[in-house]
């Protein structure tokens, strides 16, 4: 599994708030194999517990506004695409993946905002062939991380997370499993 | 957009009961042009207007239980994928195209149910390399459904809805057209 896992790929949300959507997109990130999640919580608190365990598996960033979340993923050398449906939006089949890439999405209202779009590197959207024209943030977000992951592994032959973080994960997981285990033998003993 | 709705590729919930998954998974099809939707409501009842509009286009199917559904679209040709991550499902990339194809997604919690399990003529998952191993159920059936809705598109070189299937769509979209601007003129009336 964490031969597979990416570094390279990275989820940013700015103000998802619906419990239900950034469960669900933590999720997708998970499953995929994208190891970053990047909150940007705008005085919205997302609840905890909400992405059922898989935010366990995450790394997960918090910031409360937006230039500094996608300042923070561009000096470490990643190009910023927004999901959104513009003009000249690339599809996620051919998007440039040169360079190591975050995925911004925005609020399910009102969509990714004038200060993500003015400092974003370009757009990215799912090709679609219907009337409404809208696909749920959470739908959208895991069309885009299936291909954009897989793309990015079929070029590197596998995950690229560098081995100490792979190493870090791999204490964390193993940890997690021994309480995990050492609970489950407290219990069965308990109901002895 | 016409010429690019599928009537090959139809979807059965089967008691996917909370009111945000039947309504994304609805926004999905409508957005991949898929046009047939079928309900196995198994004594819930899905929420009216759960899917933003996009059951509007959307021909829905219902059904108390399981066996009548699957039935129904076999006696029409198609055959039926469960979306299970069971030993020997196919990828949406490998999934057999020959024929019509019906994707199934069981409950949120439960999954797939035995009895479409007996019934079905195989499974189809979404390749994952995480943990936690599941995808929300309106993410999976997305995932699923873009990659199998291009892959009919790309073979038949667009969409096959028949033109009378069209034709019926075409009425409904511009009556629905007409009281929208016989709404608004009468609501600009009103407010002058």
């Amino acid at each position: 599994m964490l031969a597979g896992r990416l570094g390279s790929v990275v989820v940013i949300l700015e103000a998802v708030h619906r419990r239900h959507n950034v469960s669900a997109i933590m999720r997708s990130c998970e499953c995929f194999g994208v190891h970053e999640v990047h909150l940007i919580t705008d005085g919205f608190k997302p609840s905890k517990g909400a992405a059922r365990g898989s935010e366990r598996w995450l790394e997960i960033h918090r910031y409360t506004e937006t230039a500094p979340a996608i300042q923070a993923v561009k000096d470490r050398g990643f190009r910023v695409y927004i999901a959104d449906l513009m003009e000249g939006a690339f599809s996620p089949d051919t998007v440039p993946m040169d360079e190591p890439i975050a995925i911004l999405m925005g609020a399910e209202l009102t969509g990714v905002s004038d200060e993500a779009r003015a400092l974003a590197d370009g757009a990215i959207c799912v090709p679609m062939h219907g009337l409404t024209e809208s696909l749920n943030v959470s739908v959208a977000a895991a069309c885009i991380l299936q291909r954009v992951t897989e793309r990015r592994r079929l070029e590197r032959g596998g995950g690229d997370l560098p081995s100490e973080t792979q190493d870090q994960f791999f204490e964390q997981w193993y940890e997690w499993e021994v309480e995990l285990r050492q609970g489950m033998i407290a219990r069965s003993r308990e109901e002895r």
